[in-house]
């Protein structure tokens, strides 16, 4: 199951239900492949039926091409790093100024104590490293955080694609491959086979992998398999309202929860429809000036297939 | 720069060096795919012209199918999650029994302390999941930890590829792609060609995916990409002891650092004489009964390629 606050999907209603007066409230983050920008993009759409009222802005400083990101919630780590149950008192950061440069260092420094010895930390580049890190004054061990993988089915049978519809936040009511955080200990293919077991009561066997999406400015990569039902049988599972075969002419693209189930199925239509068997590596960055509630306002950068 | 204790790496001389009393010196992992092993594999080689005193070792519960993981270091993530500069008191855990079920939690139950309040943490299974994590008993937060991505560039020249040979531990002296921890606000293309500039002073282009390996037992995806070099120059950087293009059948099998890079060459090696342009997909396990320094004892299973 994927709990993850998407930063290109719906807040709505979320922040409210799922973080604490301590949660993470502001971040920003580098944007190193921004260079790529310019690159070749495809996909990019600007329209959206969705509306919904996230708090996240997005800004594209001219000078040096990067962006900088103001989120009023936790964006993609909520539920997966500090998730609480109770009301959130939120504050948003100031307005970007253009030419400023953006680090990841917000996040880094909201790491104030060592988890292993309960130390406060400080924040500073250690030797032979260039970025900042959280550093025990204690122990001396350093907290690095990584961007976490999301692994998922795109199952077809009888030329249609299996949705779920999520019965939780964030994107509550609308569509997704089923999907969700990799765990230690499993393979990504494990992963995918066991969400969509959790999500779908599908048991599946991932037969060839699909596409690989990262998604930077959150720090998550999806990692999507083709699949197929072992037996013809599914059904919601607890965090879903419903579960359905969809032809492809008839995948609700309208109404999908996040850019990175669009990016999959806009490619396995395309692929499709033009006989190919592919395998897709991108990365979806948000379009500079878009809000993050609309999730068809993206590009595809550096898009290679195989 | 890939700096983690590879638990099919050569682990000699690194924990002296790497780790603190407060390390954590033990830990099990659940083996949740241990149903792939008598899957389809290849690659398996049980012969190694390595020896190094790693104080890991494997075992197989014959009735489960389950491994149980006995590291005497911090493995995978000894310099990624709690790194510091001083001697470490290391401590083994006991013999196991054939029919231990195996669980991560020990690992979670090192996590004392919340990284954002300070609390204490209790161990349990938080309402709506299934696995044991860290919850903080003051704000309520939950530690995650997930599996990192080790990225890392496959460049070919001259049907010649490019090895490091690594000046830091572990694996001091041997041959590896260059290739490091995926970091948080890069793509994984992005990060390959970082660590390609750092370990070999190569600027480098990503033509195509090549692989993604999995080695869920010490929670490590390596995500590999074919590059070519923008310009025909490279050096050892400050992590690398020297940069070589090696013809293909002049690859220092023998040498290398971790079991990854073994199959990342095979593989490609293998695609090169098939006249073969592949994406591989697979699980890296390490053969039942085989120490932890021999690199070449592992099957790769669950291998999908397209």
């Amino acid at each position: 199951m994927l709990k993850s606050v998407h930063l290109f999907g719906c807040l709505s209603g979320f922040v409210s239900n799922l973080l604490k007066p301590n949660s993470i409230v502001g971040f920003s983050l580098t944007f190193i492949s921004s260079k790529r920008l310019s690159a070749s993009s495809s996909l990019s759409c600007s329209s959206s039926k969705l509306s919904c009222p996230g708090t996240t802005s997005l800004f594209l400083a001219p000078r040096t091409g990067s962006f900088k990101a103001f989120c009023g919630s936790t964006c993609s780590e909520a539920n997966q790093e500090g998730t609480s149950s109770s009301p959130l008192s939120m504050s948003e950061l100031p307005p970007p100024s253009s030419s400023t440069v953006v680090h990841s260092a917000e996040k880094i420094r909201n790491i104030r104590f060592c988890q292993w010895c309960g130390g406060e930390t400080k924040h500073g580049i250690p030797d032979g490293e260039e970025k900042l890190r959280a550093i025990c004054t204690v122990c001396g061990k350093i907290t690095y955080q990584n961007p976490k993988m999301v692994v998922g089915c795109l199952i077809h049978h009888d030329n249609k694609v299996l949705l779920c519809r999520r019965k939780i936040e964030p994107s509550y009511g609308l569509w997704t491959l089923p999907a969700g955080y990799m765990e230690i200990g499993e393979s990504a293919a494990d992963g995918a086979i066991r969400e969509t077991l959790e999500e779908a009561n599908a048991e599946v066997e991932v037969t060839s992998p699909f596409a690989q999406l990262d998604i930077p400015l959150i720090g998550q990569t999806y990692i999507i398999f083709m699949g197929k039902l072992k037996k013809p049988h599914f059904s919601p599972g607890p965090e879903s309202l419903e579960c359905r075969l969809f032809p492809l002419d008839d995948i609700p693209f309208d109404s999908l929860a996040f850019s990175s189930m669009l990016v999959t199925l806009r490619l396995y239509v395309e692929d499709v429809k033009a006989g190919r068997n592919t395998f897709h590596y991108g990365t979806i960055n948000k379009r500079p000036g878009t809000g993050a509630s609309d999730i068809h306002a993206y590009t595809l950068d550096y898009h290679l297939r195989l």
